[in-house]
């Protein structure tokens, strides 16, 4: 049947906010110890906060204080685990001011991008569920509708916010509730995103009431690139939005116009003038009234602003400048260290990680293949989209200036700007997580695959992702990856084999696509066999039954066979290729006439598993004795990786499993 | 393995710029009759014309004469067939100019959507096969690598020239050849696209070479909507760069600064009034030097400006100000209609229709339906991307403007607005062309799926479209829409059950989709009946095996079985949904012992037939006899939609062929 949704719905009990307050049983025995203590510390104010309401009427030493309580446990939380932390820092005197300013119980706002969601969560009723977030069953570390009628979309990839304000005010005009103010908050770091522009210019024109808050760090999660990062520098650099500005030009408005053309010119002149007084052309251009900069961390400041901006009529953009890692000296002073920090505990001073992160193995081998590449080759470029950090490539970017190129949070422009310097010649290398690739399946379609041109994909973070939940983890990729004629896609089984996959990816005459997941690479005690094309390897022989695993799950699937020696004696295969996958291998082992599992870390549907038995299909096999195990078909939850394999039977416990009912039921086929 | 390219690579002989001259045995033979002349007319200095070195020395009175010629093979060609008109006949002045100051067999040229390529074939080495062009075989109605070392990008969607001419530059410059010119050529239409700004973004930053024209003829394929088309208009309004506004703005940069705050004051009013003066601030800000406007009919100015450009250091974006239809009045008058008008002659002033378009069936059935819907339901509405004309919505328009939405050709952007309408409560229909459909694959997965909204797709275009071939064809949607949870898809497979399974979406409490080719729709005589999630239809009983249709192929199937009729005893089942896919009646004809064929007009990985035997895999059932008829793994040429089907043995003839086939294989394993 159609897809289902795995998402917090029952283990959050799906929980909206009530106006007769929090529901303390539950929360409490989730998230408090026994006495009723908060395990992020004692934070009275918010304690009391059953939703945004009260916040309406404090002080602004009050909010102050409740700033302070923010900020806290955010510091607390980041003792316990990894988690966003300097982009909430920073929001957190805008969230408050938002909060005062709108109702958005019926307002609607939206936090493009969603990590910079903390604040929100802990001053609209869950603050007593907060020390869950992140982890499985608890809070999502992103806004979700399952937790609170305060959340409106599931966001976490970046540049939609603007777009679906664009729709819900669009929406609320049509359905009679005009009153109803839409509110999205983006960061200068998304605004870039073609999105963004595409909503903008439809903005305009429809010229329905609209607050843009542009949250301007100066970040994105590594250091913000492009012209839009320079045009807002420049405005920054522009004092206040100040009286005697506004005199001016009260007093040009004042100017006579007399005949043409010199009226036209002074005309032109005026609203030049005005233009450079005021700033913000850019919007201005669009239709987008623009208000600002101003400072994002006053309070009484915010609110002034925000009311005016939702007293005026269309479009409103208000330039809000803030600090990544406000309140917190260390982040302030390394936000790229600190977007997600490892836990970690502060000592005289001194910040101690605690633990570290795991080892992100494949993304740490993939970057010493790519470097080895690049030093070998200088036809190889880099291309990534603002997420140098999460790939680990600042040593590339150190190493290789002139051939490492961060686009920003532009995937679609990523991949078309690689096709063309693969058309010069070049052999550009894309490293993009897949759940972000997904923003340029058309260019990967026109402007590679089309085109035949041997651009190389490398698939970061494809698989189940962990804490990040559904937005973060790549799923579908095998699936998009694979349809379109000309590309060919593998995925490495253990440590060994990823930089000769790329070694050999670059050596294709067609496009190519590595993928990976965030996950320890494992170490075999033998060389790899060379990588040809389309074909497979035996890791490990056996007679019972075969496991064909796609990429990562290798690991597991020779667990599994090893949890099975003595009972069964598995043969385990890495396929490497998913496209042009091995049919021979496809071939022998269904003709070996016992079972086969085929394992991956991906969607079930168009995945490695359907490739398989196209093959087989294609070949006239008999396919009863084959078990596709996969991710099911539904959204998949934030949690500890090796707890959502287990739970789509892709853990080695449960592949051993499903090999020993498929054993007996081979038999029972083959009497 | 991997797919490969079915495209002209073979039909065209590859046939590359020659300094020897045209080739016209071999041309001859396929456009011209046998006394050489050519079918569209005598055209004496584009007949001499074997690339376009030779139009840089000609005078402006030879340039206009070619000019003429151009038009007149425009109006020829379109007394033969469907083609892409009016926007050829605005850029023709600009093709010349653009081929006077650039030499493009080194430098880089980008049409961008690529639909007003006609006079850039004409004019490089293409004049004599070009009265081939959109016939199967012959020269392809967009650029095309394979025709020509003209043309570096196959092209067909909007938006993509400026990442891949900042992509070409980048290369070239590390490549060592840093005088190679980059020229994307773009229309305002395609402008608004998101990743023009994502390559703006990335331009000002990079500073490079770059001549960005922008081709504003006031149209998209509809009249263009949203805030730039605005501010384009705006900026026509401004004289043309002018002594007299130069004057006065070298006059300014005399003017002396002194002491902060003042200075800072003045500076800015300084650059005001250049910019007001200068006009272009909404690129200058994102630092492309803004020139323009200029006339785009005027060769003479058009060199002008265009050497000054490819003269400039980093990036410039030259205003382009065309007439769509220019030169033959009756197109300038109508552009919406002389887009790509049915083949017609004019006589004594008046244009008369040669034949029709062929009856565009399941896009009108599609319209029908939607303004039955919005009539009975006022929380319905309609969703277009620019393409009212294409998906003949125009009546809907006009009926229901209040729920009308055109966008522009901001994919990304209309999905995800209609996302946000939904969670209003409003039940959006997105009518995209399923090619186009692609550019909001993470909107679909992010602002629709996984907020489980009941957003409703339908998928015009989808399978093969003819003539306009591969960047067109939607053959991937089947793979792409079924991989997301809570996705429904549909497909009717006769004109009966289009307005039904619109009404079913509606109903539906999740996202769904209905794709439908470019083809007329079978008319069967009897009433469909109801729709039910997941289930099929009988619409022929048999014995003998059974082919199950997904969509409109229903018709060939049902034709195969006719033709078999006495030899061979067909079921013929209309599969209706691909998701949730009707699983018992996959156990049904699987067990009934005999052949099963699947037909789909889309590719066959991961589509209909992966679904089909995934189900049957699951269920154990043993799929020797299934065969899955689908589009091959390659990239399809233009062509008439019957004979590519025939190709991929998806006629009628083909499908019979297949049955015979299956049947005698199904004695065989049985014996």
């Amino acid at each position: 049947m159609v897809g289902g949704l795995r998402i917090g719905a029952n283990k959050l009990n799906n929980r909206s906010h009530s106006k007769s307050g929090t529901d303390p049983g539950q929360s409490k025995s989730a998230t408090q110890d026994d006495q009723g203590h908060h395990p992020l510390g004692q934070h009275p104010l918010l304690a009391g906060l059953t939703d945004a309401m009260p916040l309406r009427d404090m002080t602004p030493d009050q909010l102050q204080m409740v700033a302070s309580e923010i900020r806290d446990v955010l510091c607390n939380l980041l003792a316990t685990r990894t988690a966003h932390f300097a982009s909430n820092l920073g929001v957190v005197e805008l969230c408050l001011a938002l909060h005062c300013e709108f109702d958005f119980r019926s307002d609607r706002l939206i936090w493009d991008t969603g990590h910079q969601i903390y604040p929100h969560k802990l001053v609209t009723g869950r603050y007593h569920d907060f020390a869950s977030i992140r982890t499985q069953g608890g809070l999502m570390g992103y806004p979700n509708p399952h937790e609170s009628e305060y959340d409106l979309f599931m966001t976490g990839h970046a540049g939609c916010s603007v777009s679906t304000a664009v729709g819900l005010r669009s929406g609320d005009k049509l359905r009679g509730e005009p009153n109803r103010k839409s509110v999205a908050v983006i960061g200068d770091g998304a605004f870039p995103s073609g999105i963004v522009f595409e909503a903008l210019n439809n903005a305009g024109e429809l010229g329905d009431d609209l607050t843009i808050v542009l949250n301007d760090n100066k970040m994105s999660i590594c250091h913000r690139v492009g012209s839009v990062a320079q045009y807002l520098d420049r405005l920054r650099g522009t004092p206040l939005y100040s009286g005697l500005k506004s005199e001016v030009v009260k007093l040009l408005d004042r100017v006579p116009m007399f005949g043409d053309p010199a009226e036209r010119l002074l005309a032109q002149m005026k609203e030049g003038v005005k233009a450079g007084l005021l700033g913000g052309m850019l919007f201005e251009e669009l239709g987008i009234r623009y208000v600002g900069p101003i400072d994002g961390h006053d309070t009484t400041l915010l609110r002034k602003y925000l009311a005016m901006a939702r007293e005026t009529s269309g479009p409103v953009l208000l330039h809000v400048v803030t600090e990544k890692g406000h309140g917190y000296k260390p982040a302030a002073e390394d936000p790229v260290y600190f977007h997600t920090p490892p836990a970690f505990q502060e000592k005289s001073g001194e910040v101690i990680t605690l633990k570290s992160d795991g080892n992100p193995a494949y993304t740490f081998h993939a970057r010493e293949a790519i470097r080895k590449q690049m030093a070998a080759d200088e036809r190889v470029t880099v291309i990534t989209a603002a997420m140098c950090q999460g790939n680990k490539l600042e040593p590339v970017r150190e190493q290789f200036p002139d051939r490492f190129f961060d686009v920003g949070i532009c995937e679609s422009h990523a991949v078309a700007f690689a096709a063309g310097q693969c058309k010069t010649g070049l052999r550009p290398i894309v490293d993009i997580y897949s759940t972000f690739l997904q923003r340029s399946y058309d260019q990967i379609f026109q402007e590679v695959a089309l085109q035949d041109l041997p651009v190389v994909f490398l698939l970061d973070r494809a698989g189940l992702t962990g804490p990040d939940g559904p937005t973060h983890h790549g799923l579908f990729d095998i699936g998009y990856m694979r349809v379109f004629p000309n590309m060919i896609c593998m995925a490495p089984g253990y440590a060994g084999e990823v930089s000769m996959m790329l070694d050999a990816a670059l050596q294709f005459e067609h496009a190519s696509s590595i993928r990976y997941p965030k996950a320890s690479a494992l170490e075999l005690d033998r060389a790899p066999s060379p990588i040809e094309l389309g074909k497979s390897e035996v890791v490990r022989e056996g007679t019972d039954g075969t496991i064909v695993a796609f990429g990562a799950l290798l690991d597991q699937a020779l667990e599994a066979a090893e949890q099975l020696a003595g009972e069964l004696d598995i043969e385990v295969i890495n396929a490497r290729f998913v496209k042009p996958i091995d049919h021979e291998m496809v071939r022998r082992v269904i003709e070996a006439d016992k079972f086969v599992v085929t394992v991956e870390e991906g969607a079930k549907m168009g995945g490695f598993g359907s490739a398989f038995i196209e093959s087989a299909v294609e070949q006239r096999l008999d396919t009863r004795g084959v078990t596709v195990l996969a991710i099911p078909d539904e959204f998949i939850e934030h949690g500890d990786r090796n707890d959502l394999l287990h739970a789509s039977s892709l853990s080695s416990a449960a592949i051993a499993e499903v090999c020993r009912d498929q054993s007996c039921a081979s038999v029972a086929i083959q009497n």
